[in-house]
């Protein structure tokens, strides 16, 4: 089952600044070879759901073995059944009704 | 490592009446064995991270079964390595502090 | 317009033990006079829109005046035109579905 | 009090497709004059608290005249009182660090 998701770690009793956390998460994803696209409030992935959520909980062990002694994030789960859509459909159908 | 998470899924294409699917994931988490707790806005579970998690994915694909071709889920998810706390030391640590 | 939210306040750099924060929005929803039910990661307020999002903005500004410096929420927002629905409807509605 | 959202609606009861209603929340938030960046699962938006607020109840007034008899909607809220950052310094932050 393909999933996109929209993720968004936050670190609690590391201070305000929180910025290395989510680079270690990139490495995570990278790492990983899934799909995804920063911006200024999460990251969107996309893959194979195992793989997907495998990186998720790798994060969550990462950030926690950096230090953070809590964490709480928010996630976003789409699948569907009906087609095959991607990240950058999903995009484009907004850009494309747009005109 | 331990997960306490909030979880919303919900069904698209499938008119405005999303009740039956919701039962059918209550189920999903009783056959689980996973503690659980429905609120107005969600379900709160607490688990294993895999166990928990596994859940969540059989909870899209009976969705799926049933007939919904999209799902869009927000989740919430907690882990700390400071202390153990479940479900019901969050709601009574409110309590108390009220006091 | 009526509106039913789940509201999960998190203030960033003040430590892991955040209860007497969610004590003070619990306060600042008594104080508006709102319907709400706290739960294990978060708290479900129902009533008019105006109401509910000015009760929202001053717990991040109670949250800030008690001295944390950043707050992230989240919060997730249902409004229907079909008919009206308030938060025990919605619990009782799975729990009928169920028998 | 200056706030970072990520927003994203979510139509129920009109089927699978919800380009349209995305595309009419876009229009409210540049009628708004709101700066705004579409990602794949949501849409990015700063500016002052009340505007930011008033474009997310216009949207769900727009859409529900589109005819979605329901929405749920998920919001993540950042607010700071320790230092000014717009989006673009957020994602600055993760590339900088990355270096």
């Amino acid at each position: 089952m393909n999933v996109i998701i929209d993720l968004c770690v936050v670190p609690m009793g590391v201070g305000v600044s929180v910025g290395k956390y989510v680079v270690e998460c990139q490495k995570v994803l990278q790492e990983a070879g899934l799909n995804h696209q920063v911006h200024a409030y999460g990251t969107n992935i996309e893959g194979d759901w195992d793989e997907v959520f495998a990186a998720v909980k790798r994060c969550h062990e990462r950030v926690h073995a950096m230090g953070a002694p809590r964490i709480t994030t928010s996630i976003k789960v789409g699948t569907r059944t009906d087609r095959e859509q991607s990240m950058q459909d999903k995009i484009d159908s907004v850009a494309e009704t747009q005109m």
